[in-house]
């Protein structure tokens, strides 16, 4: 059940109608590993943080048996920065300030402890840098998911193709979808996605839930309505974090099996969203988990019985 | 299980990227009960039309055992029309041309056989016209239903709101739902709006599904993930039909059988959408209906068992 994680670890500094924060812990690889550790004992991350980057951090990460072997420390780089504002229907953000620091010419080193990884999850970066981490193990994961965001379709769509070929699972949003595929019927635009290398398409819709196609079959999960969303920042990731996570804890790779590891992937972004970044995660009990799960049961099952 | 439904009935001109139509039959009171006519045998229809309104249509509408009893036809005056064009997307469209005509004065008279009327579905119209349905039954009806939109909220909201705290439910959707509450979290634009009467509050989401809160419950059904929209009018209308025609059929008002007519006026709903205004509503077979009820609980089940 061994996973591996390649993302950014990261500070953001968030404002929402609800507050603002000041520098706190961030990035795609720190959410989904925090996220994955919920489901399996000691996630591997992949990434880099500079001389700024506190140990606290750390300790909180290796306080949820995240692996760091592969966390490379810059002493002469800063770790990445985002800063974004969120308005008031927290659906839409602007990025206020992007400081890539190390991120900038990140090499991804794989320490020989993480060759045995069975599950790859590629948050979202360069998609040269995904590739390097898969051309890197020098055997192919069970299987590799990965995320990826409109930057780099606009900036790197070749790169961005190859690295499509090589993955199992596509996690991206309703709009992205879109644009990559050049349809705007979702379903039309899955297909096409999954023809160029994705045997899995997951797209999200964030309040409207998530949509994952596969095995000529499509699965809707919705999201929970929440009362209030205190801060969406890394919910995608927090999503893909659960989903990879319960998978590796299954091990189970059936269509069945995604639908439930879509809705654990839910569960644990309908948790991420309620307080500001990783504060929601850090504590979470089981049975938590467990009763968000079965709140989505609750909103979903009917019981109508055809009398054709 | 008598029903009578209140909404109008009129020409549509539409246009989408698919093609476009001459004045062909539409109207809120022609969807609702033509998707109504599928589970209730003769729907009692109270609207109005002019003397340009064809014979050809009457029929259809009685060979599916609708009652236009109660359908008023002015020999001096023209039936509503509206014209319509969609964008590339579907779900926005701009009104190239309304003329209300015999609308305009509209009032509804209920014939001595529409009395006994168990089940009130109060298609998007003027409320005071709605209040006046109400008002004119001597017997209230087990259930009222009724839709409105954004045009009444800005011309008409006193009489919107007292005509509201009349009914059992409303139709609505988000962004109209997020207008009459002020709320954003439709968790909250739901709970303000029961406040305003209505029991039940459905809050139809287009391609994103709908969502039912009442009796402190959320139910959150999906919409089928269709390659294409062909053209959308008449989808809401054929939604209620389907869903007061259901609770009409089986008599059961309990929030299980509600998810169950949601489910089913979602079904009517995405045929609708297949072809011009009402052509693919005219001819369904009871087993088309039930296959496409089997796609929606196909498209939500999963079989997750908790092991906390």
């Amino acid at each position: 059940m061994s996973l591996l994680v390649v993302g950014s670890v990261a500070f953001d500094a968030i404002e929402t109608p609800f507050g603002k924060t000041d520098k706190i812990l961030g990035g795609a690889g720190t959410f989904i590993s925090l996220a994955s550790s919920y489901f399996v004992p000691s996630p591997k991350v992949v990434s880099v943080v500079g001389h700024d980057f506190p140990s606290e951090h750390m300790e909180l990460l290796r306080s949820h048996g995240i692996d760091l072997e592969g966390l490379q420390v810059k002493a002469e780089g800063k770790t990445f920065f985002w800063q974004g504002r969120y308005h008031n229907d927290m659906n839409s953000r602007d990025t206020v300030a992007t400081e890539l620091n190390v991120l900038a010419d990140f090499d991804p080193v794989l320490p020989e402890s993480y060759q045995d990884a069975e599950y790859l999850m590629l948050g979202n970066l360069s998609p040269v840098v995904q590739r390097q981490v898969i051309e890197r193990l020098r055997t192919r994961p069970r299987l590799i998911a990965m995320d990826t965001m409109n930057f780099w379709m606009d900036t790197q769509l070749d790169e961005l193709r190859r690295t499509l070929a090589m993955v199992d699972v596509l996690t991206i949003n309703d709009s992205e979808a879109r644009q990559l595929s050049g349809e705007y019927a979702l379903v039309k635009a899955a297909r096409k996605i999954q023809a160029m290398g994705p045997r899995f398409v997951i797209i999200k819709k964030g309040e409207h839930g998530a949509l994952l196609f596969g095995d000529r079959k499509i699965f809707h999960a919705p999201a929970l309505p929440l009362e209030d969303v205190f801060d969406p920042t890394g919910a995608g990731d927090t999503f893909a974090g659960g989903f990879i996570g319960y998978l590796a804890k299954t091990g189970d790779l059936s269509f069945e099996n995604f639908k439930n590891a879509i809705i654990l992937g839910s569960a644990m972004a309908s948790f991420c969203v309620e307080r500001f970044g990783t504060s929601r995660l850090q504590n979470l009990r089981q049975e938590e988990i467990y009763e968000r799960v079965q709140q989505f049961i609750d909103l979903v099952r009917f019981d109508y019985e055809s009398n054709a």
